[in-house]
């Protein structure tokens, strides 16, 4: 037990005014304790508050542990205490395993006792049932009032690596070793957590700290992101998120952890639909879109990714391996068989990377090395004269270390002689080139001794290929530059928008909306009669394009209500009539008119959009567009504002990008002005915030380079109060 | 040293008549040889001739081991034997690790000796270059003359593990095991073979025999996938293959090992770009094209894979797992760990897998057991009553063996109490309820006691959630129905054609091709002049399409030689003196008149097409079509000739399918008329064989459902010695 008393900023404040919020410690002090209360402490290490004991002991925590139990005696050889009110100096925190039906009382107990932070283990709270939801919220209250800090309930607890406090049940604490290092890793599972540290510790890989964040009752998954931004040990954040409780500031915090040069990595639950489903139900959080999380993870520089297994291998890649230069590099495949550097680059594609173009230096010195039809990549080591040597490797790891084409090497080892040798000299040679060398080892236990010449090296190993592809793939996304701080186009509002009805907007109404932004719309005309429609497509011009107009109808074109290529006066005049008659009988008194216009000719149709994403606020989509939208999501998503930079990426990201470039001898197509008109609508979605539900323009015609674009159709929905632009 | 003297046919048959090819040994002869001679034997463990010999005596070879060595004495403690000619019985197999530079005097004194087999291991021959290639032929040469077989060389040998005869040198066998059991593996990789004969056998899975081919200089690939198709210890066959010698045995391989009820996987080098040009250099086989591959390995009911690993691990959960009762079921995901079982979840769509839908009685069993809102997929044995329990476990396992839409259960376990207590259930639960538990323990080392309760069992586990779901896939692709033997539809073919000139067929002519099988066409009329196209339209009907006609164009839309909608005979003839001006100038004196047709509509366009693979022979090829096809590679590929429902199945796989089945209030399209066409199609592709080198139909449109397809466009390139039909 150390001297150092608990701070008794709990208690304290409360007493003084138990009205306003009392201030609250830091998170760090959770993380960091001097002390530790268990409650729940037992000799029993199948319990919770067994093992809590137990790992604390067991890893060396320098503080004070102090066991709480009724019985009083000694747990675990350390001399225990009836309750936490016995306690002379206190604790910093206090660790809770004790039956749901107890908490609330020993939570209480903390606060009066001054304790100013719990980690509540317990679970089958809000996660159960209305029962147990109701105990939860009276233990948030209990925070809330006397200013203690809560993490959980329903968690696993917190696992300091670098301090040595393992204030922590998971059963991933059963292995030798903790090993400290630059992983922080935050869990809304308490069990991946424990499988994730229990797995990198096996691959070497070392951890600043890992925190299951329960049920988030008080603390929640941000506060601890926060914390690990700021933390010195921290290279490297890693985060299982099921829900968001503040999904701005999470946006917010990634820019923070990037600005600090701490890549981040997420598995984010919930990307199919049925896991959406269940990850609502698990936790009861918010699960959002997975399309906007993923969108603002991709504008944030964090690395999305499909496996929680797969992110912690990453996670200690990004930690204890040279980072990528640059992104969109090439990659060096190399090893001493054909058959694993062939199946290692036909991977390469399914992860968006390319094999490297060598350049002449790197061709000379390979040519040097073997036969001249055996120089290409992948590269196969098997091929030098002589077959693989040692010099051979060295000279051709040089040549990729020199090559300014080349990111990273994949060096997929199959079995070999003297794989150990082979290996024990990779870590040397990417830390003193400064590239990452992605080595896995993928036979089986014959290849052991070539991993623990790796474990020995401090050096990270994969032992299987997927599993290196992905680290590179995180690699190659937090690699990305930041965007430049979008800024706003001229014209491009802000408008102040006159009132306009809430609900749908006409085709009309949207065009005027998306023109006050600078995008280029068809010249049009609202027409009452059919004489009045022959007058406007006189005045527009041939061939005319007529649409049937009432906010009563959404899909204009599945009802006829759309006519092209009319080409002149008796053409509009009839189609008109027909029209008018088609729209009172579908919308009987909604008919507003109809809107002559233009005829728009391009090289390729594009959708654009906005969505308001719950969580994230409002977000820009562009896709392939046309009438078979739904079917080919061929879309992308950028939260609001962007620039032309990140539009045209947004827009490069499309399987429609190649037709865009120009296909077949088409002409490539304005890509810049459909990149500006994209930022144009971001900006618009910006200005509105959650007033514009959704709007689309589907299709914007995109015309040959220099042709500008052209918006055919929209269509919008406001929310109350919103307003049109003067 | 056994008493069974080999088989002297080799030099007995040769001598009596050099001439005719002597008759060969069964393949079955080397992998279960009686005496095995080794030529390069040594003291030297660090030498391939050093490790053959080990390696057969660690793993108790039954028959003899005859080391040959010039300087005689012994050699790991056996009498060693100057030469093979001075064996007093020779021996049914000699495996050769000297010097490229002593192979072929070695393998002429073997087929001396009368020795019916050579493996020989030698490497830097026919993949290193000419000098090694022109001893690679010879040793071809002396085991053509001579009736012996060889395998090899550069290649790693066999190891039979069911007979304990290990002929090899891979390190693989450093290991202390050889499990026998139900795995074939054949490998153009040597390394690769090795590989994963230790990365297997360390997940517990058996193996029959793993067969390294080599540079297949006499012995190849399909002589040994023969062999395991015959073998009884053989259940399940890995394939890693970098080309073809002869396809089409491969395809009639397929089809046998379908048929004897063994499933095959397949990891082909060369799915990407560049993968396939380094598979090309690096074992000197024709690549092949991949699509072509994949397509053939589907129709026989064979999986492709991408990963060496994760192949080994799927033939063992086949060769040890019970096999999924029929495909397309669906998936119950469950765990002790809510955050395990959504992050597994959302990992099926990528498989082309989908959670199950639980039936009634599945969902009572489970109401039993946990609140009402958590009975779910993916399930979170966390939220039974009480959590995790055994009974609880059992309950829902019972209920999902018993519900007849799961097909498989995937159990991603995490860190939890008693780990190898819940893992040591499931195997006896799988068995007896007849379905797959795919357990993955995503836990390090922790886990290390559930994975060796599943050695103990002999029941496979998975270490990543990736590897389960790829094994997954490949029992879905094994697991389907064979196709019925197509019938030819009434109508299509097989017609004599007419002579036609060989080369580049125009549309009317390629149209009359395709009529000829049974697949509508527009109608249409070539016209000479801008006269006898408006008389033609007059006839055909308006709007009228119009096509300039000239073999030496390929891509008409894009000359401006297509003009759509003309509404009347003024039109069409002004269109036509147009397209007739055009074509003069860019295929001056090749133009052949303009093609007058009917106007097409229908709700989706197709293209068909046939390919001609230079292995496999015709394929047919179905795609979302229209002018962006290239772009869209929305293609599916299918070795013709198959029936509609072959053809239905592979449109099913588009992803313009959600287009067919009709979206956004558009009818569903006649897809029986497309598969129709499709079929048809087929056996035009069989019946001209290689005379037709391709020929697209684009677009096919296809009408509502009932209103048929009809062929717009199309174009063909016939070889010499096509002909038309009547």
């Amino acid at each position: 037990m150390t001297g150092n008393g608990p701070v008794r900023t709990g208690r304290a404040r409360a007493a003084d005014d138990p009205v306003r919020a009392p201030a609250r410690i830091p998170v760090a002090r959770l993380v960091e304790p001097r002390s530790v209360a268990v409650i729940g402490a037992s000799d029993d290490l199948g319990k919770f508050g067994g093992r809590v004991v137990h790992y604390l002991a067991k890893f060396g925590f320098p503080g004070a542990v102090l066991p709480i139990n009724p019985r009083g005696g000694t747990v675990q050889g350390l001399p225990a205490y009836p309750s936490v009110a016995d306690l002379p100096d206190g604790a910093d925190v206090a660790v809770l395993a004790v039956p749901a039906e107890r908490l609330e009382a020993q939570v209480r107990a903390c606060a009066d006792a001054g304790i100013g932070a719990c980690i509540v283990i317990t679970g089958k709270l809000g996660e159960a049932g209305p029962e147990g939801a109701a105990i939860e919220a009276r233990l948030a209250g209990i925070a809330r009032a006397t200013g203690m800090r809560l993490l959980g309930p329903n968690c696993l607890g917190i696992v300091n690596a670098t301090g040595r406090a393992a204030l922590s049940s998971t059963l991933a604490l059963e292995g030798p070793v903790l090993r400290p290092g630059g992983i922080g890793l935050i869990s809304q599972s308490g069990a991946l957590m424990g499988t994730l540290l229990s797995l990198g510790l096996d691959y070497g890989a070392g951890f600043s700290r890992c925190i299951s964040v329960g049920n988030q009752a008080d603390l929640e998954l941000c506060d601890f992101l926060d914390h690990l931004i700021e933390d010195a040990a921290t290279r490297v954040i890693a985060l299982y998120v099921e829900g968001l409780r503040d999904p701005p500031r999470f946006r917010a915090l990634l820019a923070r952890a990037r600005a600090a040069g701490k890549p981040v990595l997420v598995v984010k639950a919930g990307r199919s639909e049925a896991g959406a489903r269940a990850a609502r139900s698990h936790t009861a959080s918010l699960a959002g879109s997975y399309a906007a999380f993923e969108a603002v993870c991709r504008a944030g520089g964090a690395a999305t990714m499909e496996d929680p297994a797969t992110m912690i291998l990453a996670a200690d890649a990004l930690d204890r391996l040279p980072r990528l230069a640059a992104p969109g590099l090439g990659v060096a495949v190399m090893a001493s068989s054909g058959g694993a550097v062939v199946t290692a680059a036909d991977q390469l594609p399914g992860i968006g990377a390319r094999l490297a173009r060598m350049g002449d230096a790197t061709r000379a010195a390979l040519a040097a090395l073997m036969p001249d039809d055996h120089v290409h990549l992948p590269l196969d080591t098997g091929s030098f004269h002589g077959g693989t040597s040692e010099a051979g490797i060295r000279a051709a790891l040089a040549a990729f270390m020199a090559d300014p084409d080349v990111g990273a090497i994949l060096y997929p080892m199959t079995t070999m002689p003297r794989m150990a040798d082979h290996a024990a000299r990779l870590p040397a040679i990417s830390r003193e080139g400064g590239k990452p060398i992605l080595y896995a080892m993928t036979a089986g236990r014959v290849g052991d001794a070539a991993r623990a010449a790796m474990l020995e090296r401090a050096f990270p190993w994969f032992d299987r290929v997927g599993d290196a592809l992905a680290a590179l793939r995180a690699m190659e996304a937090v690699a990305a530059r930041p965007a430049a701080r979008p800024e706003r186009p001229p014209g491009a509002g802000p408008a102040v928008p006159a009132r306009l009805r809430p609900g749908p907007l006409t085709e009309a109404e949207t065009k005027r909306l998306v023109a006050a932004y600078g995008i280029p719309v068809t010249r049009q005309a609202l027409a009452r009669t059919p004489e009045e429609a022959a007058a406007a497509a006189d005045a527009i011009g041939y061939p005319a394009v007529l649409k049937g107009v009432s906010r009563a109808v959404a899909h204009k074109s599945d009802l006829g209500l759309v006519r092209l290529g009319l080409g002149d006066a008796a053409a509009v005049r009839a189609a008109a009539a027909e029209i008018l008659r088609t729209l009172e009988r579908v919308a009987p008194g909604a008919a507003e008119g109809v809107l002559v216009q233009e005829t728009g000719r391009g090289e390729v149709e594009l959708i654009l959009g906005v969505v308001h994403d719950p969580g994230f606020g409002p977000m820009v989509l562009a896709g392939a567009g046309g009438t078979l939208v739904e079917v080919t999501r061929d879309t992308g998503l950028a939260p609001a504002p962007i620039g032309p930079e990140e539009a045209e990426a947004l827009l490069r990201r499309l399987a429609v990008w190649p037709v865009l470039q120009g296909v077949r001898g088409r002409p490539p197509a304005d890509v810049a002005a459909a990149a500006e008109a994209l930022s144009r609508l971001s900006w618009l979605a910006h200005d509105l915030g959650d007033r514009l539900a959704e709007l689309d323009i589907n299709p914007l015609v995109v015309r040959a380079r220099g042709g500008g674009v052209l918006a055919l159709d929209g269509r919008a929905t406001l929310r109350d109060g919103a307003e049109e632009p003067p």
